[in-house]
C-alpha cells in the first residue's frame, strides 16, 4: 500500500513538474506567425543555433531535454552584455571616485597612482601596474558601509557619461543580448551574471537593466565585516580581496554561488574560457556562445592583441571545438538599445 | 542496481515531500472558507503574527507593503528547519565517512580524532576540540571532486538513519516550517537557507526537501580549485576553510550571496543572532522568528546550556526586543512530516 502510494505520488510529482515546464514555454495559441524572440539578430548560423538549442533543451520529446532546475545560463558582463572599451567601465568609476575624494587627500597630488588619475595620465596609470590598480580600487571601493557604497554606485551610474557615446554607461548594453536573456527566461532558464567585475559595482544597476536579480549576480569581491555602528547593524567594506571571479575563478564562482554546471555560457574573452570548458562538460547538451568584437564602426573591433578583453586562447578553442562565434558586425542588426 | 534503487526510493521520497508541501499553498477559488496555509500551527500569537506580517507586507494599500524584489526570507537550517540533536547531523555524516574510509587508513586505529570515531567514543572525540573536529571534516569532506562529494552525500542521506527515530535524517524536517516556507513563496517571497552547515552538504538534498533551489542555499564552505582531470573539467575540494557562515558571518554571507537585507529571518540559536539584528534593521517592517526548542517529548528541550544550538544571548535579545518566540511544544500541532 505504501509502495502504491509512493508510486502514485511519484506520478503526481512528475505530472506537476511537467505541467510547470509547459507553462514556462513560450505559448503561441493563435494562427498568426510567431513573434520573433530575437528581432535584433540577423538570420544566420548564430541565430539558428540559439533557436535550435533552446527548442531541443525544452522539448520533452527530445533526447536533449533538460529539466527546469538544470536550465542554468551564465553570462560574463564586460564585453558580453555591455561594452568594455576604451577601458572596463569600473575603472572609469574608480577614477571618478578618486577625483571626488581628492580634496580630502592633498598628498595624492604627488603620489602614484593617484597623481596619474588626477592628471588624467592614463599611460602613467597603466605603468603603476596591477599593484597600482589594486590600490586604486581599494581606496575607491572600501572603507565605507555596503549601504553607502551602493548609493555611490547608484549616483555614478545615473550621472557619469561614456567618453565616446556621451550616454550613461548602462545604456551601452547590447540589445541582442537583452533579447537572448529574455528568451532564455521565457523558456524557464535561470540567468546569472558571472563577471570578473566587482559584484557590488554591478548589483545596484544590473538587476533593472538585465532583469537578473541581485542574488544571481556573481562577481569579484572584497572582504566585509558585520558591525553595529551607532546602533545600526552595518556591513563594512574592507580593503582586502576576497575572491577574483576571473579565468579559473569563474567555474569556482559558479560552483560556489550556483551549485550546478551551467548548460549555457556566454562570454567574449580568455577570461571566460574556463567557464566555457566547464559548461561544455555538462552531462546535457550545452551551448557555448562567444561574442566576437568585429564591428569597428558601431562598437569596437579587437581580439588577440587587445589589453582589455583579450580573446586569443578562447578564439582558438572556440574554433577547434565548434563553439558558437557571434560576429557583432554580421550577426547583430543593432548593437545598443538606442541604435 | 542497489544504488539505482536507493536513488529511486530517495527520488520518490522527495517527490512525496514536495507534493505534501504543494497542499499547503493557499488556493481558494471557491466561496468556501479559505484553506488554512499553516495547518500544523496551533492558533495563537505566533501563527497570528506570521499571518498578519505576510498580509501587511503584500498588501499594496498597507504602509508596510514590500515590493516583490525585496521580499527576502532567510532561514537557518540546523534546529530551525530540521533537528540538530543529539549532534549536528553533518557530524554523523563525517563519522560515517571516516568509518567508510578506515580500511584504507590502518594508522587511524591509534590516531586521534580518528581512533575516537572508530571506537564510537564521543567523549574522546569532543575532547579533541575544535582542531580535532576540523581535521575530521577536512579528511571526510575534501580531497575529491565536487561531483564525487555530491554523490557521497546523496548516497548517505538515502541510507543513513537517525539514532533516535530510525528514519532518514531528511525526514526530521519540521512540517510547520515547510508550511511556512510554502506560504512565504506563495506570497512571492524568495526563500534562502543561511546555515553554519556546509553548503555542499546541504545542496544535494535540501532543494527537494525544502523547495529551495541550490543557488539559494548559503552555508560554510571549503576552498576549491578548477582543474582538468583526465580531459574532464572538474572542481576539486581542498582541505582549507573558505568561509564560516555562522554568527557575524551570517549577515556577511547574506550580503555576499543575496545582496539585500532580508525582511524575514528564521533561526533558533545564538548563531543566528547577528542575522536577526541585520534583518531587524531593514527599512521595511521585518519579522524575526526564533524557534524555541521546548518539546522534550516529541523533539528535544534545550536552550541556554546546550552544547549544540545554544540559545542564550539570542533568547534575551528576542525577549527584550519583542521578536517572535515560537514554542515548539505549544505552537506546533505536529513536529515532523511523519507525525
Amino acid at each position: 500500500m505504501r509502495k502504491l502510494n509512493s508510486s502514485l505520488q511519484f506520478l503526481i510529482g512528475i505530472i506537476f513538474l511537467v505541467s510547470c515546464q509547459q507553462q514556462a514555454v513560450v505559448e503561441n495559441t493563435s494562427n498568426e506567425t510567431p513573434l520573433d524572440p530575437l528581432p535584433s539578430w540577423n538570420e544566420g548560423k548564430s541565430k539558428t543555433a540559439i533557436l535550435s538549442f533552446i527548442k531541443s533543451s525544452t522539448d520533452t520529446t527530445s533526447n536533449n531535454f533538460v529539466p527546469v532546475e538544470d536550465r542554468i545560463a551564465v553570462f560574463d558582463n564586460d564585453g558580453t552584455l555591455w561594452s568594455e572599451q576604451p577601458a572596463y567601465f569600473q575603472l572609469f568609476f574608480a577614477i571618478d571616485r578618486i577625483k571626488a575624494m581628492a580634496s580630502d587627500h592633498p598628498e595624492w597630488k604627488d603620489q602614484q597612482p593617484y597623481k596619474a588619475v588626477l592628471e588624467g595620465d592614463m599611460k602613467a596609470l597603466m605603468a603603476s601596474g596591477e599593484r597600482g590598480l589594486i590600490e586604486l580600487v581599494m581606496t575607491s571601493h572600501a572603507g565605507m558601509t555596503t549601504d553607502e557604497f551602493q548609493q555611490i554606485v547608484t549616483d555614478w551610474i545615473a550621472t557619469a557619461k561614456h567618453p565616446r557615446f556621451d550616454r550613461p554607461y548602462n545604456e551601452l548594453v547590447y540589445q541582442p543580448m537583452l533579447e537572448l536573456l529574455d528568451f532564455l527566461r521565457a523558456n524557464a532558464f535561470k540567468t546569472f551574471i558571472v563577471s570578473g567585475g566587482g559584484v557590488e559595482f554591478m548589483r545596484p544597476w544590473a538587476e533593472a537593466v538585465y532583469g537578473i536579480p541581485k542574488d544571481q549576480i556573481v562577481g569579484s569581491s572584497i572582504k566585509t565585516k558585520f558591525e553595529i555602528k551607532e546602533g545600526v547593524p552595518q556591513i563594512t567594506r574592507l580593503p582586502e580581496i576576497d575572491f577574483i571571479d576571473d579565468k579559473s575563478g569563474k567555474p569556482v564562482g559558479i560552483w560556489k554561488f550556483i551549485g550546478r554546471r551551467p548548460i549555457f555560457c556566454g562570454g567574449n574573452s580568455d577570461g571566460d574560457l574556463q567557464m566555457m570548458q566547464y559548461t561544455a562538460s555538462s552531462k546535457y547538451k550545452s551551448m557555448m556562445l562567444y561574442v566576437h568584437h568585429t564591428d569597428s564602426v558601431r562598437e569596437w573591433a579587437y581580439d588577440r592583441q587587445s589589453h582589455i578583453g583579450q580573446f586569443d586562447k578562447g578564439l582558438d578553442e572556440a574554433k577547434a571545438k565548434g563553439w558558437n562565434l557571434v560576429s557583432m558586425k554580421d550577426d547583430w542588426k543593432s548593437i545598443y538599445t538606442f541604435d
